[in-house]
């Protein structure tokens, strides 16, 4: 099953559509030429025909960069994406004595582009094909389990059919929660350069502070630039490659954004959950997202306790505690949203207006039958879901006895075909499993996780007789001392905290790692039948939610499709395109955000002290004001961000935001605070998109830190 | 010496003005005709000859009230002022059964208007007359000591003539530094009634977290009523007593306020310090206010570390504590604003263009003499600066020892006949001393008194030898432990902890206390003559101050006068009228405040927790929309409060605010964040004040908790 499928098959739930406002929408590029009405009437100069296909130009300059999106800008493989998309291609590249994240790169030439790394990719989607009839032919009939089997099945056989193609990384793409299936054949660039990145004081001004934060001042852009061998085909980084010509770039404007103005986004927003049912956003609200910021809190408070005076514990769980605390701030955030949206009643409302007008249609009875079966089964997911929930941080977050547990089971997958491994452990998932067995020694410390565990353990202790499972009763006990007693034994003997001792598991064979005596191996292989059986009903559940959902999709078209309305598949990962307007928001009353900051805010914040430590390059050109061509006409100054009502989600960092003619005006790379709840719900007063604008862009390489040959080589003016 | 002068001289330090902004000025009224031209350019439509005199109509409306400001706003004495100036009076009429700070409180005629406490005075100003060649006559020719004392004395004189007056409250105002003294004869209103207050969770919505904080949504007013005796003469609380017939009152308007709209404000600011030397502003970032700061700070984390876990201590501290954070946090924002309006630098260039001109005019070589003078004692003052704050903290702020000291100074004054006696001493301040000496009983606990006294000693014996006094050393010792041991030695013996036995010295002879052998006493006595040869040295300055300042003033009088200008007087606890506009402001790049609030922010605050436990009476009345007359026209909905650039500082409390016809449009209740270093520095980015608006006022009398019989008496439409 393919990451895109597993992505919008998890949550597990049925998709309702609320009545979209004005300017709600990711939009398949397919659906934009029936839009250019509404894209006329908003502003759209450009011609909307043109968008139908997002493998021709020019939705084909906008790509897939290392996870998230970018976009070429020039003829010659130049790619423009975000700072923090970029981020782990600048850190490659510095060295003690030339540090790029804190002086930021200008590549004199290409000769002295740096390389992105082994691990950066860009990837171009030249198919975009759809294959709901191959994908489905063997699950007609199947159900539950069977009928998941079959879609996974097909789908691995149409991805390795596809891979067989030198070059080419394939997926298939889940839509409408299974109504339809995509083929998505995408050029894997391999060799990815370091171009030009303002410092990271510049690129990431106010960092964690001002995430989610508007007004905001971030340069938040890198140049990077594709590149192929000489024949032209795909190829790993060699000194001979010559840069990539795609097969479209933008142009970025001469004019920049103002209030009003129309803007459009392209790129790969990750997940929404726009169309689930009511029962859903419910359950999310009420139960899901304060049940997790009371557990994950329980977590930060372990690794605060232990890390306090152990410096040595402190640094190894400063990225688990940074993600734990982001994540449970992200809940918070969501949760807040949708409660000040109404999200709950909302939905609520629209899902009885869309089955009452289902009840007095002529959609087949199958259809409502259908309906009420996935209802049946989210409420039944329901009477486990602490127990997953706690089941699901126990297994996958904790770092050794999460090694055990996939050393394990990619023991017992390697004893299949290849083709028939479980995603995640085929052949092409090697390289990522050796990283993450590799990572674990900087992330590990056994008096934390044996504390982690005994939180979340103590956790699932306390459920219900029924919900708990009888071979983690077996190896933990039903008390906290006795838990606490099997840790002591297991991290007391276990030697798979040695790197070593791990990587000699990793590759040795699988017989050796199932026969071993070490302690937490003899575990993870304990535990693993529970594991299996929680995963098949699990599969079984969601084979249902794939085999049904569609009948829901379905019937929510029709009703739109009676009204005139447009419907967009929720997002998946697959490009999609927004449209709206530059505008501020009020955040509360009495206060207004004006939709672009200027200059004057980065000396504002400016404190001298990380993460507002403005470059002094930076603040003595503001001081000097020598904005010359990029200054805006209206404020007199230097612009730096904007803003947008643009629909937008994770996975849209790196997207290009163009104006009214199709020009490049800005680079999407955050959102407000007040939008974290937007992937369920999208709030017209409160949902924001923040942009670099290019004017800011355009100073910074002409004035601040130059770059003339590559303003020119953009076909931008080199000197104010 | 009067406490105005006293206020006004404290500081120690010279005028110096800045070029004065559009909207910055303290006008006194008699400036007001002059400024005609500029009113009516502003927007000002009524008459500003008439404004020229403020024991006349309408200035004389303006009075005041419960230490700040209030205004009569019907022809029966009704009075309009601030919730948070009349919360004592509340409070003073609160039963347990009858929880007037939480219901709120509406009298429904005239016989059920509560008494608002013995301590409530307003005083109507009724004479204002200049003096300075009386104050000044005994003064000529003398110097530092003598000068000030010669003022003080005649202050004294003029003051207790004044007096002999029945019903009057008399004081003498220094003007411009010692250049004019003009003596205030204020009508003394001892029966003051309660009329109508909204509950605190309304009229004081937010409370300390939205102290100084805009966006704003208080109803932060209280109708009181002036009663005298049945013959019009001033009386203390009688049921036969008639309401006051104010000599004018003010009308509120029915319009409201709007962005850019003329306003004007009318009330008795404190203390500004706009017109003293760049090097006393330089002092105070520099040096005063990082320093208070810190011995706050210190302070502070006394009062925690001991309460903790001691819940006596803590609530006998707790006013303490709140305050000393208060001040704490003021002088920060107080620091932080003269930073962001580079105070210093304005200070400074505006100080060298005044000296260049001064160097070449024709004023009198003395002038220039004297300026060097001032210069010079202010910096000499600098010598023993450390010293002397962290004395005045230790005599003045510590419960018990400052009880001690002023019991053995007042013995000291009692020797003299009351004219001669020190300014907080004479028999017009008993009643004030012995409130002060009762309340000592529920804000004293031995061991923190000892600690707080501790933290101070330990700053006074680390300064350098030449800053230290000798009786202070002989009774604390030069070391931690010898600081430590005397105040054990004292503390566990005093009674004067003991509430009757304090009050036996107070109501005792004086020689009783000067022979008692109670620790603490005789430690005062000790420090006496240290106290009284520190207090002869700063009023020695001062009285020189006195003597020279008045001749920078005049010279910048002239400077100004050459340009046409009009200079105002510092603030001084005298009536002064300010004109400016609506208006918002940008508190940082991106960010807007509106200038008007409306009732969704109150919805918004709303948490159900104190302090935005908005009333169910009033989310009721807003859910229910039902605005009529009182919602404003553009926005659709009730307003709350708004903000304009109008010139205020503490004090302006409860002052009106009147439109461009002179109809009251709105009630001061605060300033912003940014301007709490206005005192110093009136920054026209940053200064605002903020209103209560009248409308608001009106639909929570005419809706929410109708009172449709005050509002026939302000002449104002009763429902809706």
């Amino acid at each position: 099953m393919s990451v895109v499928l597993r992505a919008a098959v998890l949550a597990g739930g049925l998709a309702l559509a609320l009545e979209a406002t004005a300017d709600e929408g990711m939009w398949m590029a397919s659906q934009l030429p029936d839009l250019a009405p509404a894209l006329r009437a908003a502003g759209f100069q450009a011609d909307a025909a043109a968008l139908a296909d997002l493998t021709r130009p020019p939705l084909n300059a906008v790509v897939k960069a290392g996870g998230a999106t970018g976009a070429f800008v020039s003829a010659n493989g130049l790619l423009l994406t975000n700072h923090h998309v970029a981020y782990g291609a600048i850190q490659y590249n510095a060295r003690a004595d030339r540090n790029l994240l804190e002086t930021g790169f200008v590549a004199a030439d290409q000769a002295a582009e740096l390389p992105a790394g082994p691990d950066f990719r860009v990837l171009v989607t030249v198919g975009f094909d759809r294959v709901t009839d191959e994908v489905l032919k063997a699950a007609q009939g199947k159900k539950g389990r069977a009928y998941f089997d079959a879609v996974e099945a097909a789908n691995k056989t149409i991805v390795a059919a596809c891979e067989r193609e030198p070059g080419m990384r394939c997926s298939v793409a889940t839509m409408d929660y299974g109504a339809e299936f995509f083929r998505i054949r995408q050029l894997e660039l391999r060799d990815v350069r370091l171009v030009y990145a303002p410092p990271s004081a510049a690129g990431k001004y106010g960092d964690e502070i001002d995430n989610f934060v508007w007004p905001r001042h971030s340069a938040d852009f890198t140049l990077l630039r594709a590149y192929v061998a000489p024949d032209g085909s795909v190829a790993d980084f060699a000194p001979e490659n010559r840069p990539y010509q795609p097969p479209a770039h933008l142009q970025i404007t001469h004019d920049g954004p103002k209030d009003g103005d129309f803007v459009m986004l392209a790129g790969y927003p990750g997940i929404t959950y726009r169309h689930r049912l009511s029962y859903e956003v419910t359950e999310r609200v009420d139960w899901g997202l304060p049940t997790s910021v009371e557990l994950l809190t329980g977590l930060i408070r372990v690794i605060e306790t232990r890390s306090a005076g152990n410096a040595e514990a402190a640094v190894r769980y400063a990225s688990l505690l940074a993600s734990l605390k982001n994540a449970s701030k992200r809940f918070s955030g969501e949760r807040e949203g949708l409660l000040r949206g109404d999200a709950k009643q909302l939905r609520e409302t629209a899902e009885q207006t869309f089955l009452a007008w289902l009840a007095t249609s002529r959609q087949p009875a199958a259809i409502k039958r259908d309906i009420d079966q996935v209802g049946r089964l989210l409420r039944d997911a329901s009477a486990t879901r602490e127990r997953d929930l706690i089941l699901g941080l126990l297994t996958r977050h904790i770092q050794l006895f999460n090694a055990a547990i996939t050393l394990q089971r990619r023991a017992l997958e390697h004893d299949k075909p290849d083709a028939r491994r479980e995603s995640g452990y085929q052949q092409r998932d090697e390289t990522l499993l050796l990283a993450q067995m590799k990572q674990v020694q900087r992330r590990y410390e056994p008096g934390m996780e044996q504390a982690l565990l005994l939180s979340l353990l103590a956790r699932y202790q306390a459920l219900p007789k029924e919900q708990r499972v009888a071979e983690f009763d077996a190896a933990f006990g039903s008390t906290g001392p006795e838990a606490e007693k099997a840790l002591a034994a297991i991290y007391g003997t276990t030697r798979l905290g040695d790197e070593e001792t791990r990587l000699a598991y990793f590759n040795g064979p699988a017989d050796a790692l199932r026969q071993s005596n070490d302690a937490l191996l003899v575990l993870a292989a304990q535990l693993q039948p529970a594991l299996l059986r929680l995963e098949h009903e699990r599969k079984q559940r969601e084979g249902e939610l794939l085999r049904l959902r569609p009948s829901y999709m379905r019937a929510l078209k029709a009703w739109y499709a009676q009204s005139q309305r447009a419907l967009y598949p929720d997002a998946n990962g697959t490009l999609r395109v927004s449209y709206g307007r530059v505008t501020g928001f009020r955040p509360r009353d009495g206060v207004e955000y004006t939709p672009v900051t200027t200059v004057a805010g980065i000396v504002e914040k400016h404190s001298g002290k990380v993460p507002f430590d403005a470059p002094a390059a930076l603040l003595a050109a503001i001081a000097k004001g020598d904005f010359g061509a990029t200054a805006d006409p209206t404020l007199k100054t230097q612009t730096v961000n904007f803003l947008s009502n643009l629909d937008s989600t994770g996975g849209n960092s790196g997207s290009p935001v163009l104006n009214a003619r199709g020009e490049l005006v800005g680079l999407n790379f955050d959102s407000n605070w007040e939008s974290v709840s937007a992937s369920w719900q999208y709030d017209p007063r409160y949902k924001r998109a923040i942009h670099v604008d290019m004017r800011y862009l355009r100073w910074l390489m002409e004035k601040v830190w130059p770059a003339p040959h590559l303003l020119r080589e953009m076909r931008l003016p080199a000197d104010g």
